[in-house]
């Protein structure tokens, strides 16, 4: 079994690549739910189903989130009531948090709504939410506050974030599942997310850095820093704004406690001995998922590394 | 200040016709709440949206429920979760759904949030639903009970109705409004709408139909029957088989106690004899609002015969 610790556009990516080259029941994957909203009343669970439509083949390509060719016809029309029309979630996206609402509402907990909705799907792999209890994500910015959408979609990362912490994370369990998971698997991949506000929600979860200490598995991250920038998303900018430096070094030394093998980019090969004085292993390859063939590639070579890893020790 | 009894499309361009002779700020629509449906987890109103929408000039001419242009994206993508085809409700028409079902569940009354709705659209209209109480109309049919939209949209009125029952209805009472909105007008309109399923559901609510008894206004009524048929829905084909005949008199008969001044079609003119018959006035003009102009001319005709009778009185 691979666990896979998943945000939403790089952890999708590299998990189309996985599930090209092993069964898809062979993946278990476990989804940060920090960045979950509500909006119009609606549970939104954006890297839940980023992951599930991109493993279905229906993630907008463009984009990387969202539903490919979907229209923004209700988003509009809720402008009418006076909802902001900044959170442009897509007609047939809004449906999937529609539904997500309802089981919600009817009682169901979030990891039966998950599995739910990837069954609907189609999906092969094995989705968890890291925690069936509400975890937010806020962002301290230097004038106080906010919700992770907030800084995110309405302010498109346009704020020097200062600090990042996880509402409700000290009262939350990891769901049913995710424990096991990391426990019972032959690597534990962290996804090329970003470590702040994707990854760091799923090692916040009490138990789940301790199960990650503790387990057989190989333990590999996949750098999203790539030649000192970001593929997707605010993590290059939160590494400088939070004091760190802006490499795969600095991922590899985030996650040093809990890893055992760092996947850097060819681009940062001359990182490769400094990662290796943190006592990880490092492997260097293409990590730039730019077509199917090489979401492939990195997805083999990550298996490749991690089963030499466990071979050697 | 002139108040009308309302079902759906018949009154909505009954209400057209009204809002296009006297100010709007003089018209309090009593709006039918019995059709409601929980859709998706969605709090569904199709009477008082589609007299908003008609009001605001912005429903679906061709149907005369829904909104204008509207898709159908949202519905069609929630098949993938296992929901119904058949309640093919408007992408827009939706986005009101989810607004009304948020207000509701963050503690708004019914009252405020029709109220909120049709602000919204900018109506000058005073929108009062009949009840904040849950009143659901179930349909008996041959082999048993089922909802109203079970029968209306799923089967098409295709169903031989037995009976026509309004679950709640006794424990509920009447909205904020309703009753002064009954005693202080200078006319009760019943609307040409479904006697049944409609204004049945008005009158039914405790302490409706005592008030209409009392009132010093006039009450008039509309006949939805023309001819031994209907305009729209499914009131011919429920007056038969409930044991009426299908006529403006059977309607006149149905609101009798409740009634001054019966309003029936040129086409029925010779029924005017026998509405006079059961006590009440009886006023013959053209009721087929086919246009504007003669929605406006049905106002203005009811309005005017109102004011006779209130005059000779």
């Amino acid at each position: 079994m691979l666990t896979v610790l998943a945000g939403g556009v790089g952890a999708s990516r590299f998990l189309q690549g996985l599930a090209s080259v092993v069964n898809e029941s062979e993946i278990t994957v476990i989804s940060n739910t920090a960045d979950d909203v509500e909006m119009f009343g609606l549970h939104v669970q954006p890297d839940v189903d980023i992951v599930i439509y991109a493993l279905a083949g229906a993630v907008n390509p463009e984009t990387g989130w969202g539903l490919e060719g979907d229209t923004l016809n209700v988003v509009q029309a809720l402008q009418r009531y006076g909802y902001p029309g900044w959170f442009n979630l897509g007609d047939r996206d809004l449906a999937t948090a529609i539904h997500r609402t309802r089981l919600k509402r009817d009682g169901w907990q979030l990891h039966e709504i998950v599995e739910d909705i990837a069954a609907a799907w189609g999906l092969g792999v094995t989705m968890l939410p890291m925690s069936n209890e509400p975890i937010a994500t806020r962002i301290v910015g230097p004038d106080g506050e906010i919700a992770f959408q907030d800084y995110m979609v309405r302010l498109k990362t346009g704020l020097e974030v200062r600090d990042v912490r996880f509402d409700g994370v000290e009262q939350a369990r990891p769901a049913p599942g995710v424990l096991d998971a990391i426990r019972g698997a032959e690597a534990v991949i962290v996804a090329p997310s970003n470590p702040f506000v994707s990854v760091g929600p799923i090692l916040a979860v009490p138990g789940v850095r301790e199960a990650l200490r503790t387990t057989d598995a190989v333990r590999v991250a996949i750098s999203p820093i790539v030649a000192g920038n970001v593929v997707k998303g605010p993590a290059a900018q939160m590494l400088q704004s939070l004091g760190h430096e802006v490499s795969a070094l600095a991922v590899a030394r985030l996650y040093r406690d809990v890893l055992d093998l760092m996947v850097i980019d060819e681009q940062d090969r001359e990182l490769q001995p400094a990662v290796e004085e943190l006592g990880l292993a490092c492997h260097v390859t293409d990590t730039m998922m730019v077509s199917p063939e090489r979401k492939a590639a990195l997805a083999s070579a990550t298996l490749s590394a991690a089963r030499q890893y466990a071979a050697a020790q």
